[in-house]
This record gives C-alpha cells, sequence and structure tokens, in this order.
C-alpha cells in the first residue's frame, strides 16, 4: 500500500462532512494560459467619503451610520431573508417541495478604519470583533435556529465594496452545511464517545505536519480533507458549542491567531488575500448539541499567485472537489511565512 | 400557505442531490457595485497557428495534433489522473482517510474550427459532438467506474483557453456528486416503482413554467431547484441509461436542442455565454443502474449582464445555495429570446 500523504494522485475523505476531495500533486506543474485577477494593492484613505459603510456616511437606503468606532453592526439594507415572512408554510409534491422561511440579515464593519483588515487591526481591534460577534450570536440566537457569521473578502469573492467588513445571516432553518456537519458530528460522538473536532485537533496538534500556526488555547491547520488550495481550520482545543462559551483569555487567544493568520496570508503573495470565511458553532436551537465544536473555516481561492485563482468548475462542481498541491505542502508554505504583516514591515 | 413559486424568500428541495436551495428574489434588486468582468467579445480566426488545440499545430507536450476535421480526442498533457497508479490501498484511520486512484483525463476539441463554439457549429456539427462522447463512454467506461464529460467554457470558469474543446476525465471510483445523484435516484425508484428524472421530465413538460425550449425527444428545463441564475437541466423524455444508448434520432435531437439551448444563453446577454455543463448517466462500473436516467447540467455563472455574475461565497460555501430570481423569471427570460444566434443574424 502506498503511504499517505503521497506525491501521487489519491483522494481524502472529511468526515466533518462526510465526502472525498480529489489530491492531484503532480498537476500543479501544468502551464497557466488562463484568466489573471487585477491584484494592485489599493491604497484606502482612512475615512472615505463616498464609501456607505463608514462612520457618519449616508447609505443607499438613506439611513445615516453613527459616528461610530470599532465594530458597528446594522441591518442589511438588502437581506436575503425576511424577519416578517410566515413560517413553517411547506409544498409536500416530492420534487416540487418546498418551505417559507423567516430570517434576518446584518452588515459588521469590523472598525470605523475604512483601511484597515482584518490582518491589519492588532489584536485589541481584532478582539473588538470576537466579542461583537459573540454578542450577535447571543442577540440573534435567541430568536433563530441558525446565526451564520461570515465575511467574503476582496472583489474576486463577490464583495461589493472595500471597507473591511463581514455579514450576519440568520435563519429559522439549519441550512445544508450546517446540517451536514451536525450529523457527522452526532455519529462521531455515539461511535466513539468522543467529539469529532476535539480529537482531530488533537491529533494535528501532535501530528504538527498541516498545522499553520498554534497558542495555549488554539490551533490552525491546513485540514488533511482542504479543498481550496490554503484553506485553513481554526480550531479551540478545548469543548467549546458556540462563540459567546469563550473566555476572555480564549477571546485574546483567538484574536492573536486570527492577526497572525491573516498576516501569513497577506505575506503569502504580498497582496490582500482574498478569502471567504465563516464560524460554525452549534446550532441555537433547542436541543442536544454536545458532539459540535466550534470552528471557522478560511476558504481562499488564490493557488499560484496574487493574480491565479484554483477554479473550481466542471469536474468540482460535477464529480468532485479536486486540489493541485497537498495540503501538507500548503501547510508548509503558510508556516514559513512571517506573522507581521508585509505592509508594517515595509514601513 | 404561502402558494409556491412565491416572490417572498423560501426554500426548494432538490430531490437528485438531496439538499436544499435559498431563493431570495427580491434579492436581485440591489445595486451592483462590485467586480465586473470584463466582456470583450474576441474575433477569432478559423485557424490559429498559435493555438495548441488547433490541426496540424504542436501542443506544450511536444506532440503534434493530427489534420483533424470534427471532434478529435487526444490524452490531456497534465492529467489529474494517473492509469498506472495503483489502485485501492486505502488509508482507514477515522481522522485520516485516503485511497489510491487509478484514471485518466482526455481533451476533446469539438471541431478544427477555433472560432466556433457548440452554439455556433450547427446541427450536424453538434452531432459529430455527440456522437464522439457516446463513444468516450463506451470506450472508457469499458475499464472505468465513471466517465465524467463537462465543459468548462469561457476564461471566468477556469477556461485556460479558446479552442472550443471539453474534457472527459475517467475514475476507477464514483465521485461524490455521482454517489449522491446515485443515491436519490435509487431511493426514489425503491419508493415510488417509477424513476426520478422520466417523472420528473413529464411534470416539467406538462407544467411548462419552467421550459425553456422541447422536442420530441428532449426537454430543457430551469429546474425547480436551481442554484446558479440561468442553470438548466437537459433530458430525454424516454428512460435512458446512458449516451451510447441514444438512438440516431435522438442524437439528432439532441444536437438540434443543445444548439438552440446555447444560442439562446449567447442571445441573453449579446455574449459568449460562460458555463460549466457535463453529462449524469447511469456509472459503467458493474451493479444494476435502472434508477438512473440520463441528464446533463449547465451551470453558468452570469446573473445580471455580460459583466456581473452571481458569487458563490461566503453563505454559499457555509451555510446553503442562494439564489436572486427564481427559476420561473428565468426560464422565462431564456424562453422569450430567439433560437437563431445573434452573431448569425447581424451578419
Ligand atoms: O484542465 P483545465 O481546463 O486547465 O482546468 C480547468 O478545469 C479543471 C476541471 O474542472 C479544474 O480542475 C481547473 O481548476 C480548471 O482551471
Ligand atoms: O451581500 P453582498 O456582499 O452584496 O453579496 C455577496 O455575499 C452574498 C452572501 O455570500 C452572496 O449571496 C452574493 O452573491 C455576494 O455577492
Amino acid at each position: 500500500m502506498t503511504p499517505f500523504p503521497s506525491e501521487a494522485p489519491h483522494r481524502r475523505f472529511n468526515p466533518l462532512k462526510g465526502e472525498w476531495v480529489l489530491v492531484s500533486p503532480h498537476r500543479n506543474l501544468r502551464p497557466w494560459q488562463g484568466k489573471q485577477e487585477s491584484a494592485a494593492i489599493t491604497q484606502h484613505p482612512a475615512h472615505d467619503p463616498g464609501c456607505y459603510l463608514c462612520a457618519g456616511n449616508r447609505r443607499n437606503s438613506g439611513a445615516v451610520n453613527p459616528d461610530y468606532r470599532g465594530p458597528y453592526v446594522f441591518e442589511n439594507d438588502f437581506p436575503a431573508l425576511l424577519s416578517d415572512n410566515p413560517s413553517g408554510g411547506t409544498q409536500g409534491d416530492p420534487l416540487f417541495r418546498a418551505a417559507n422561511v423567516r430570517g434576518t440579515a446584518r452588515v459588521i464593519c469590523f472598525s470605523e478604519r475604512h483601511d484597515l483588515t482584518l490582518a491589519e487591526l492588532g489584536t485589541p481591534g481584532i478582539r473588538k470583533v470576537v466579542d461583537c460577534w459573540a454578542d450577535q450570536i447571543e442577540d440573534l440566537g435567541a430568536a433563530y435556529d441558525w446565526v451564520a457569521i461570515f465575511e467574503n473578502k476582496g472583489a474576486i469573492m463577490g464583495c461589493s465594496q472595500p471597507h473591511p467588513h463581514g455579514q450576519i445571516w440568520a435563519s429559522d432553518f439549519l441550512p445544508n452545511e450546517v446540517a451536514r456537519e451536525d450529523e457527522c458530528q452526532r455519529r462521531h460522538l455515539s461511535e466513539t464517545g468522543t467529539v469529532l473536532l476535539v480529537d482531530y485537533a488533537a491529533a494535528e496538534s501532535a501530528q504538527a505536519e498541516r498545522v499553520v500556526i498554534e497558542n495555549d488555547d488554539w490551533i490552525a491547520v491546513v485540514p488533511w480533507w482542504a479543498v481550496w488550495p490554503f484553506e485553513t481550520l481554526v480550531l479551540p482545543r478545548r469543548h467549546v458549542l458556540r462563540l459567546p462559551d469563550l473566555t476572555g483569555t480564549e477571546r485574546d487567544g483567538l484574536a492573536d491567531l486570527l492577526g497572525r493568520l491573516c498576516s501569513r496570508y497577506d505575506n503569502l503573495f504580498e497582496t490582500e488575500f482574498p478569502y471567504t470565511m465563516g464560524w460554525h458553532g452549534a446550532p441555537t436551537a433547542a436541543g442536544r448539541w454536545d458532539h459540535w465544536q466550534l470552528h471557522a473555516h478560511f476558504y481562499p481561492p488564490l493557488l499560484r499567485s496574487a493574480t491565479v485563482r484554483k477554479f473550481m468548475v466542471g469536474y468540482e462542481l460535477l464529480s468532485e472537489a479536486q486540489r493541485d498541491l497537498t495540503p501538507e505542502q500548503a501547510a508548509e508554505r503558510l508556516r514559513s511565512l512571517p506573522d507581521q504583516h508585509f505592509k508594517s514591515t515595509s514601513r
């Protein structure tokens, strides 16, 4: 039998989603003549009078932002979910099933600074964001079954404007991805008596090969089953269900880890590294959720440089996710970079 | 209960994949200040001396293409799967599972014409492509469990060069998406005694609301559960397991339907409409596959214009696919377009 990890094409299994990924390390050698993304590093002012997320400015909806400092949350002016929608109506025809949904969507500006991403906000600035995320889970979790917290960073990830911000979508249902992780984690607990991602964090910390950074309370790894080239999974070492359950020390530790991880991402190709990131914690619906472990996924699209991304297209959409370098190679590259942001060192 | 389809946010269920999609029709009204794709319609010569897919030219690998006419298939110079890989070795640790894979990858040039996409190839030209696809399934299906036939069209879909071509990846395993469709179709047959997608084609044809085009043997619909804005599903009316099982008349009918569908796609935004398309038929592994129905998926990314796409990012990657117009609205728009390609009418 081939020893794994292997340089030959192979599949790896994602026990959190219950599906496979095809790994083709040799394929990264092929020449690239396809699409190049633009990668100009834009210089932003600390406050932009034309930005509808900056403090004191008027939004599209006509509302005026307060003169905020630190994180600022407001209702999304174009929400995908509506709170006054009826709940629970369904249509049962097996070929044409449908259900009403109720929910809400908010925007979270990470700080008043138009020019600073999470990577550059500093530990105290990121700590405020962590607290704000936790408060949102508490607040919306009281009324909804699931609260999605995520950030789309960069135009290539559909982010429609540059002021550093994330989103919060709450709903009266568990979305597909959450339902799947729920099922896989539940099965692991019932089969082994232990929590899947608590076991996994300990195993990765011991093996070290896929670890990008660690501190006392947290670990960031390129998971064994990573799909995106430089995908990472951020995990607490302790068993924690949701963001609000984190202690003050753990929140500081998380802020420290996120700042260093995002700086390494930016340093990798000396660019404002695009990604989608988001939090998965135990649902806020009534029920038993001990099988859950809080975690964050980072899904960054870049593959070879600031301008060449991985495309998840034909084979990926219709057959199976496929990657072109091993998770171990990706972790090794991220590990070898400095924690300090390239912009701060060049100043 | 709200009657469905509804203009209010709701979820629809995809019985072929066993998952939901969030539909937020009101959201299409939001202004777009984000990324614009380039949409220049490039004029290509019928033969390009610098193109490594054109007849008679030398490829990256050093191989020289024959002076072919019609479809031409060759081994991919940078395959993601290798035929000399060992088969069947696995690693069983539940947190670090892996398996060897064996497979092969080919490229199919649709014709010698560097300047003609499927939309402009004409029914006889497309018929040759259909025959070639069917032959590939026969040929590779004899040695492999699954043969993936797909096309990534356009730079935005990761297509690395413009000569109209598709791909064929064969493997000794059933990829995730295929395994899921297999499970859902199998369950439907065992529960109802009928074939899921045969039932579905008949129901859509009767309802008409989501139909884009039909002919005697085929139907193209924006499925009830479409994820991409202008996604379509192409289905034979008769129960057919795989492409090689199609009669001559059915192949002509398919060529007719594909030409008209692709022309409408191009006509929608008067552009070379990008998409990923591919065939799902019964696996070629040993076994009983009566629950399968042959079908093609078209996944096009554009949303509002030739330059504004739908981004499948934060909520979509981490929670659930979300769409901004109803499948009925998308079908209505595609249905209202002419069958004749905009380039041929302007000539
Ligand atoms: O083989 P190509 O066309 O160079 O590559 C393209 O299609 C493949 C199969 O969907 C993807 O894995 C690649 O990301 C994409 O760029
Ligand atoms: O709300 P935004 O930032 O305008 O929109 C962005 O994030 C949403 C949630 O992932 C996606 O549905 C949109 O396609 C994307 O453009």
